[in-house]
């Protein structure tokens, strides 16, 4: 198993280096009859494409996605649905530097050492660029979703030090109303002035993205190996330059009793709080799914490093290119993603659980 | 696939409720020709078994586990190791009263909610007794790996807010010295007292578990979905209680730069520093792999707590039976375990990246 | 995946060698809430222990069956159900002379190219012992697909040239009034009586089972690599000793004009004939499945024959043990439950078809 | 599991219905740095493709294959290969009729069972030009096995009943020499004169494909129930019109005597015989794989046929199109893509059974 399919029953296979000519996938195990917006799709992945906003990497990707198959006047038939995106844009001579020298912090050694061959030009296949496809079988699982009424509130809640506190469900008009995606307007300008800074001195910054999904039937996910959370971490840790993952109280429950963060219930089946994050025993309890996800800083800086070759000698490397100072807020859609391929994923295997 | 089978090539797959007659598994994709040491196995389990340390649970389950094949003149034999660990203690009478009422932050409601049917005894296949099939297969795994030279330093590195921050590969001695297994004696002694308060209040609380792990072949792990952080992040939140997970510098990533995160290469391809935790890519690059997982407080409390019968009726629900007032040091084995299975699975299926 | 687990969502992991202490397994996503009737299972086991009659080997091994999870007060709880045979009446001595001579036609020989060690006592892990874990698993499949109305009728349609050409559903008692299980009693006296002459000889003798499966649902089975015969084929060809599948008109239709060959539809959606065995396009049509299994004549014989040892010596090896001089007779059951397991988990699958 | 992907380690995942803008695929773990010909995998199609000689279908197909990921400067990089045949010569209008109608044989009315919607044109996902992804992703299989020197030997051996018993390694010009695919001039003679025939008829008839695979690697195939020739004989299964499979001496083992049957080794370890057909207890033996694969007559013909509507209502339906009289000499290059892939994967897999 190469690595390059996720999921179950709903299942995305991805192909695509950054700078062959195309990228692309096949999505297998969708339902059938349901109506897919083709549009929206590409709503998607215009969120997730460079160039969107003054505050990520200018390159120009016009990110149009083509589908071959699978769905049939508008309605899915069951069958595969194949798709491409084709490269464009492709600044080849950026990356004859680092053809030899090993850029930090990035997959160049690694996939040297695993494959002992590697194609260079953007990273090839460990450039962010391969998650376009994941947006777009996350957009047609949320369109699935979205019949059975699950809805998301993906958004950066935190940049640097910067963070926003208030945990709600945001509606899409306020995530999207500024380029940070963060939906907090006053904390959404400190981000934003912080990202300037950043990148006027070559350097970059880390951030968190948080999702919370709604309406989330209960009962989904699997006891012991594929609990809900698991399979939702596996897809989050799985997504470029992420450090950490954390389901409801996460990290901060080490700190807490139990009296304090038990999740008491109420008549109707809801818990009072959700330290949780609708998850109890790997299994969706209704409440609302909640998770937060950590990006390290852009690997890729405007500043001088040192490094080596792969001979071992030792040189220096110029970052150069069109790079993104802060990857979260073009990282929102991808998370968003692959929380509903699992979210979809899970629902469909659960159907297994009786006659 | 229901849940109950981890790993790809290197595979377990479990069965067993707390309080049925046994608990067990089956051990699937052993290299051949291994001597394997049982009496390790059973040391390994020993050190997850409650009743043995002051500070645990005092239930008493020897947790005696017997093999059944695959194993011939003490060695594999490539063939599938069945195994079974009987359940003794059962308490059954214990958890009469939670038959109808649903423990707060338990998998009670959920189960119920997903099977329409629950063996309520113990927390049936919820319960984390289902972990000691895990730490059989870890055992396992580990004394492959040793032959390979990987060697594991796993502790506890947090209990409430009391943390170790020394990072060092800590050996066996040093972890096993004290019933918390945090190598720090003098950190370790405060973690046992809050420990010990914490369970004179009838309640308990949450904490961290460090794992570090060295002489990982470079080259491991699959580029995109099944990186090897992403597998091992699953495999950490698969185990009971988990609400988080990290690697290398993790969160805290997020309020650094990336002229300060970057990993510089040196000569011999080793990097100064190790905040990608020994993997760049999905796939690991020599250096330790290191990660963190965030454990709650255990769920059980011994004071009173409201809560609902399964017709919706509110009840009070008294903590009863023996439990752990902290998780953590018992879960020091689950996660080394879970660990050695994924880089065991990892290091095979990258055999097959050439002919 | 090293290939001891059997399915996508119904699922069975086994393991055990012939002469361990014991074999088993794991059946993981059953349905909840299904009661399930051991004492059938243990019958199913029954039908193909050693000793059952007097046309089969006359070791004598009771085959009794433990369960340890999965069933609570008589039902599924939608949990992995655990089970374990012990082996009994282990003559070791016999199989002294096989510990460095390799059987013609069995697989002593392949294993020991693979695995570089092997379990020389009884054949270990390839001896046909381990299809008894396949009927205790087969046997809870069919329970649940009783439910839904799929009954099976499963019976010896050939050994060596004596054929029955009736392909009626025949009902159990006359399929099980017989030793050999060939529900025509002037047919299966033939065959009776050609098997006692083989064993006479010290000899053996190949055979077919035929099984047909009524009231399958429509729509079950996947389109393109997991045809529904597809599976079914492949859980046919890994019982031991199966040379050859065939569907429907099988080898036969090769020789047939598509005039003839074609099943044409009548008004409710039957067909007049069923020469696509209840399969089109990998998907259930609603018209009985109907397949054929070909095994071929046991390798183990009581005459001498010349073989090699490990050292790549000749040697002579003399025929010993207790061996059936057919297994046909036994392995109906075996059929019969394969196929169970395929339907079932394909039947799981498909509720995935829809939301 | 929605049924696109094939394999295990060696994975192949299509997408593509026949009259849809392109069907293509995903080609998953490859090992990297092999030299990768794909003129020869054209040359793979073009031996597929329809319009390649008087005696198959005249649809005009060009079946070009292009390829966009995983080939750098000529080699494989180990990351997915991803590749498109477009569709052409779409006559869609063909198929009005059939929109409403089922045709006899077909998978028409199982689709509609299955999904409740239906790509009615040319078959959709069920057509057999889904096929030719497989000989893409086969000829790469077949290039990487070249380099262990896996040759493979795979023509018609039967059409109607007119049967070649000649079984040895033809190698690819005698197979080539004439439109059959028959490797014996004569035999192929009346071969192609049975097919004009009944094709003059507007008839159909089915035939045979035998598959020889030489120097298989002793040791590949796993136990229980990923035999190799059950992972083969899925294969075969899954291919469009396969009604049976055997292996080595197959269905004629059935009248066979064990004393007649058994291979007797050699001092080398190869067999007098090869009944086993290079497998024994699922493991190869390093004798030749020998596998033949029955096929029905295709279901297409030319003449009235009674059918039914969606509605239940008769009707009858006229033969149109342009469809193969036989379906066996364009299925000879699909026979043995399946086959290399199952080879490759199996290969790949055994590298994991020692460290």
């Amino acid at each position: 198993m190469a690595g390059s399919t996720f999921g179950t029953l709903f299942r995305l296979t991805t192909f695509g280096e950054s700078h062959g000519k195309a990228i692309g996938g096949v999505i297998d195990g969708v339902p059938s009859n349901i109506v897919i917006d083709l549009e929206l799709v590409q709503k998607e992945l215009d969120r997730r494409k460079p160039g969107q906003s003054a505050i990520v990497t200018q390159r120009k990707e016009s990110d149009t996605v083509a589908f071959f198959s699978g769905i049939f006047e508008g309605k899915t038939t069951g069958t595969p649905i194949g798709f491409m995106i084709p490269n464009e844009d492709q600044h080849s001579r950026d990356y004859i530097e680092i053809q030899e020298a090993y850029r930090p912090s990035h997959a160049d050694y690694t996939y040297d050492q695993k494959y002992g061959i590697r194609d260079h030009r953007g990273g090839g296949r460990s450039s962010a660029r391969e998650t376009a496809c994941r947006v777009v079988a996350g957009a047609i699982a949320k369109q699935v979703l979205n019949k059975l009424g699950v809805e998301f509130s993906t958004y950066v809640d935190q940049v640097g030090s910067i963070r926003l506190t208030d945990t709600s469900f945001f509606l899409p008009e306020a995530i999207e109303s500024n380029p940070v995606r963060c939906p907090d307007e006053q904390i959404a300008k400190q981000m934003e002035a912080l990202i300037r800074e950043v990148r006027s001195e070559g350097d970059t910054i880390g951030g968190c993205v948080r999702c919370m999904i709604i309406n989330v039937p209960t009962g989904i996910g699997e006891p012991v190996f594929d609990k809900l959370h698991a399979d939702l971490g596996k897809a989050m840790l799985s997504i470029n330059a992420v450090k950490g993952v954390e389901f409801g109280s996460g990290f901060s429950s080490v700190a807490m009793r139990g009296s304090e963060h038990n999740d008491i219930f109420e008549e109707d089946g809801s818990t009072r709080t959700n330290n949780s994050g609708g998850i109890q025993g790997g299994i969706s309890n209704g409440m609302p799914v909640e998770l937060r996800v950590a990006f390290k800083p852009v690997a890729t800086i405007m500043t001088d490093q040192e490094t080596i070759k792969q001979s071992g000698e030792k040189t220096t490397l110029k970052g150069k290119g069109r790079h993104d100072a802060c990857v979260v807020p073009r990282a929102v859609p991808i998370v968003e993603a692959m929380a509903a391929m699992v979210i979809l994923d899970h629902y469909l295997r659960n159907k297994a659980v009786s006659l």
